[in-house]
């Protein structure tokens, strides 16, 4: 028996993501929701987004980490915590860790952005890089938890994580009780779970959909499929969407999910610009991608008038390159 | 007698701010507060964001249209307003006259980025282009007030102007009772003399600083000086403030105004990607510039500890210009 291995039978319920809303609300935030009149004039629609880049670590993955973090008994926590990311989950797991009181260790592909590795470190996280291949990563992670015993924590094939991605769902639905839809981005499928879990169990008629770059569609074809279709490009702009989802998250989303929307990476880009300059907040390319699935159903009747929610999932962007650009 | 030309012994009094409140609550926003623990801990103070950036037309300036537009009489409106402005003045009095159903003729620099001047147009405001002089954009507006009767509306040197701008620190202050400091740009000194009006009307012991790029530092010197220095140089990243005071600034700022605060063009685009980065929200340079004189005083004692208001003037950026450079 490996600490490491998931067992895919461990799924979350509603209860689940009931007890990490009581369980992380001391530590993270109850992210606003921004409504927008010319978002909605240019949609069609009617868009209430949930904003998780104000929360806690920059991103929704503050609450899949809390949860699996604070879930853990006193002896599973005593080695602390281990997981292998090049992103938001890093930071997030790193900052749970800190607040229970326990160590850290994050296995960071070499080629990461310096903000994102300089934002584990910022909360407490010990950094271990290795070579940026899949393989690597996960045989560095399993180095890490034989020679300390932390506990590994998956970013999204992990049940206590996706019951906390789906508690911004729940608030959402809490919040703006006559939502007919819902959109989230799918990369490993944790958020996309969770929202899913939460969404059909307390209002069933409010439809779910995930949205997905055209790019990297193995969610999109896992679904249709109804198999696991590993993804092998990494070629989006939203690059916290480049991972294959994992048993545990497509057997969630085949049973609750109802359709894959797909987009392309100049949708992305048109619609973080459209974030970044109406609603005035730094969001991540890969948060914009559900409102690029919006948009490119504007001139249909698809979403006309509907009230869609959609979970800005991050903010975590590399301000200071961009900021280089801003004299014209 | 020219309805352009402005009279300096025209000042507003603290009782036309409270005016002003009142008179443009139904049009505009009352713009949230955000505070960050770890602004706070890097700049050794307690830190408020008054974020403007929020604002209906994405600046404070609405708040100086609304007045002033909404104070005119039947008589003095019905020809529509005037005005010249490459930025946010221009947008904001478009969306006002829009509001009160009369129109608006901007006059804008041939050289305009034009996202700021598709703002004007979204909001109805009718565009006339003159070549990109100072005098030629007087020149162009007092042709067009000749020629339709429209009233103008200077976009600092206005008493109704300046006393709608003083409405934002007055709404901070009341949120944020301990303030000990308030810090604003300063450009023309619209801003500035509403502020410093506002503040030390209301609460004499709250210290008032303009914040100033050293590369256009002629609030600076006419503020030591005494007398108007007018801006030649317009070489700084902060583009708002590239405008000189006007006599009437000047005057409310020799009264109330305690110093104004240079900073280096590296320090605000520094104090601009904290705020993307950490606040999580778009503002343009301009409004970084506060942050950047805390910054620049972070290792003294001279703000330790204080509880600090600052106003994040806008969030008008071309973003579409920075989204090209976002793939990393």
């Amino acid at each position: 028996v490996t600490r490491y291995s998931a067992k895919t039978e461990e799924l979350p319920s509603i209860k689940d993501i009931q007890t990490a809303c009581v369980r992380i609300r001391p530590f993270l935030r109850r992210t606003i929701i921004l409504r927008s009149r010319t978002l909605d004039s240019i949609t069609n629609s009617r868009l209430h987004f949930k904003c998780e880049n104000f929360q806690t670590s920059g991103s929704f993955k503050a609450r899949g980490a809390h949860n699996a973090v604070f879930a853990l008994s006193n002896e599973q926590a005593q080695q602390g915590v281990v997981t292998h990311s090049s992103g938001n989950h890093g930071a997030a797991l790193a900052l749970a860790a800190r607040r229970r009181g326990i160590t850290a260790q994050i296995v960071v592909p070499q080629n990461s952005v310096t903000s994102k590795v300089d934002n584990i470190r910022r909360y407490g996280g010990k950094v271990i890089f290795c070579s940026p291949t899949l393989a690597n990563r996960k045989a560095t992670a399993e180095r890490a938890v034989r020679e300390t015993g932390g506990h590994f924590i998956h970013s999204y094939d992990n049940s206590a994580v996706i019951a906390g991605q789906g508690t911004a769902a729940m608030e959402l639905l809490l919040d703006e009780q006559q939502l007919d839809v819902i959109i989230v981005p799918v990369g490993g499928g944790g958020l996309l779970a969770g929202t899913a879990l939460a969404i059909k169990s307390l209002k069933p008629t409010v439809a779910v959909f995930g949205a997905e770059p055209q790019m990297v569609d193995d969610a999109f074809r896992s679904l249709r499929d109804g198999t696991l279709v590993p993804q092998t490009n990494l070629q989006t702009v939203a690059d916290a969407l480049r991972t294959s989802l994992s048993i545990r998250t497509l057997t969630l989303m085949k049973k609750y999910v109802d359709e894959i929307l797909l987009v392309s990476e100049e949708s992305i880009l048109g619609a973080m610009c459209l974030i970044w300059s109406i609603l005035k907040i730094v969001v991540e390319p890969s948060s914009a991608v559900p409102l690029a699935a919006v948009l490119c159903n504007a001139a249909s009747s698809r979403f006309a008038g509907k009230h869609i929610g959609i979970i800005l999932t991050g903010g975590n962007v590399d301000v200071h390159h961009l900021a280089k650009h801003t004299d014209h």
